[in-house]
């Protein structure tokens, strides 16, 4: 890619849906749960892949910095976007762009969340190529969506706008944002071949999403600007700090893209999966010819002994021996100091025993 | 009881149906497995509550000498019948036999196996009382037999005799022992009202099953004369080990019971149970009002988290969280260094998981 292409990796999340294994402290992003790197490295290589490591920015809570360090070798700390507290994604955005104007105002942005994997890095680099083609021509606002293969209700969907409403090459006018679909509505999303899954990857000139910033969220726009006047003074870090806690917490897709005239989406097909429950890791590993699956990081003397057990899958963060005899669907997580046995259809639940665990004062386990 | 009255413990047993709690050096009756003591303990203490614990004798092999020892405070090691090697009850029972002749030629002798439990032990010592007192009358051998309540066809079953062939009040002639059955006889046996189930706690004077173990086994009893003729001397120890080891492998059923001409039985309802396998374990648990229950023996900290989850059984030796998540029919076995996770109906299969291990040369967890 051209030199003025910058990667910025949002690895803010603290999501509670990996209990046991991903705790306040060890988030997601930081967890191999799809092959063997955690995912923000995967995504880190992924990005330097395609522009050099010195492109890529990753953008993430204060309290997570040392470990991004640790688990990207490649990666300079200086270009490490310290986000004072958790607001979502247009802040983090709107702080990366002012950032990356700094560096390149007529540079173009690929921000991209750090916790989704992509059996096809190819078919991904690909799209993202024709989208920074494309946002380097204007000012159009460019995401990235996912060819659907299932009436999936964890989703929200992007429509696009009917094929003689003309944009360029490789993307489509975005017609609308929507929010997850109850089943029906999936079945007729999926139908009509109007419809992507929402990927979370854009691409825009730093420009033209600061200018969206200002025109389409004022509320956030008017701490970003108080930010921006304080960048490379010593008062940064504080009128950050100060900035970001005064503002919304609210998504790039609520607070722009669902108002911006100009948004368009490049239908892609890379394989993509947001990694959004132990379900579906399950359905991302290989599996044995009785379906089922097993993956113990850091621990290569884990042992699984399954007896009539079928499409089961193991997490085992232990060395110690787990044995499934006559059981199905199950999905088992040791993490040492708690165990999870959770129905695969149930996989969403997780959060409730954390909502629980916090009920009952167990800090020790969050 | 009167003064004539001694109780002899089989606590020789090594089962593997307990994995992965029960290993090689701490097999089954030394697990608390339903009450809060070793099941080895409950049966001391119930002998002991009935005659004293002076009276009490306890069978095992030489290795559980010190584990008895530590798990019985009121249990004096004089008293305990080494077994040199496993040779099935009936070389146990001549042993134990000879042993109380030194002490009571014309003594009482009650047998009974240290892993069984009774849900109502009030109903066991009337039995037993009943058992003792016919014995005392002449040289019956007795056993106990439990009257059946489903067509299980995991037990062994006594055949009475017509009502028709006089006993003593409170006992029946026996007419036969038969093994397992399966399903349709068992049905059969369960309607017919004449078979019950075999404990494996017998009743006899000591003189009499040396006597008949003289006349019907004289493969065993050729050996338990030399032991016989050894005992008190320096030699004994050394000729005990050596008879053993010459002797067959036979169960007194086999080689007494099913031969001699005057064997009656007792029927009882004493809320028995040999507790034979993990679902075994996990009916005889108070449960929760969604069916799960949960033992975490030594461990008052141990905390199990039950979501959407029915009808489970867990068992935990650490103080690890466990958590349950939409799963029904489960038996969850967490001994610390390995973890079982298996499906009720499929707890005899236990068994094959050790069997498997050492295929695999897991001693360590053997």
């Amino acid at each position: 890619m051209r030199q003025d292409v910058f990667h910025v990796i949002m690895a803010g999340g603290s999501g509670t849906r990996f209990w046991p294994v991903s705790r306040a402290g060890r988030p997601k992003q930081f967890l191999a749960l799809v092959g063997d790197q955690p995912l923000v490295r995967q995504a880190f290589d992924r990005a330097s892949a395609m522009s050099g490591a010195e492109k890529v920015y990753i953008a993430a809570g204060t309290a997570h910095r040392q470990m991004i360090l640790d688990a990207l070798p490649g990666f300079d700390g200086s270009r490490f976007i310290a986000e004072p507290c958790a607001r979502n994604t247009a802040p983090c955005v709107g702080l990366s762009a002012l950032r990356l104007r700094r560096v390149d105002p007529h540079g173009v942005m690929v921000v991209a969340p750090a916790d989704h994997v992509y059996a096809n890095p190819a078919a991904l680099q690909n799209a993202i190529e024709n989208a920074v083609a494309e946002a380097r021509a204007g000012d159009a606002l460019l995401t990235l969506g996912i060819r659907p293969t299932r009436p999936e209700t964890g989703y929200g969907y992007i429509e696009m706008e009917d094929e003689s409403v003309a944009a360029p090459a490789g993307a489509r006018r975005a017609k609308r944002f929507v929010e997850k679909p109850d089943g029906p509505t999936a079945k007729r999303y999926l139908a009509s071949g109007r419809y992507l899954w929402n990927s979370g990857v854009f691409v825009w000139k730093i420009s033209a999403i600061l200018h969206a910033l200002e025109a389409w969220a004022p509320e956030v726009w008017k701490h970003l600007a108080r930010i921006d006047e304080a960048m490379g003074s010593r008062e940064e870090e504080q009128v950050t700090r100060e900035a970001f806690e005064a503002m919304p917490s609210i998504s790039i897709d609520y607070a722009v893209m669902e108002k911006a005239p100009d948004v368009r989406v490049v239908p892609a097909d890379p394989g993509w999966s947001d990694v959004g429950s132990w379900d579906a890791v399950a359905e991302l590993q290989d599996a044995d010819v009785a379906g089922n699956s097993i993956v113990s990081p850091g621990s290569p003397d884990a042992d699984v002994l399954t007896l009539h057990a079928s499409n089961n899958f193991v997490y085992n963060t232990t060395t110690r021996l787990i044995s499934l005899i006559g059981v199905e669907d199950l999905i088992v997580v040791d993490a040492g100091d708690a165990l999870l046995v959770c129905r695969k259809s149930d996989s969403q639940s997780v959060r409730s025993v954390v909502e629980a665990l916090k009920a009952r004062g167990r800090t020790d386990l969050l």
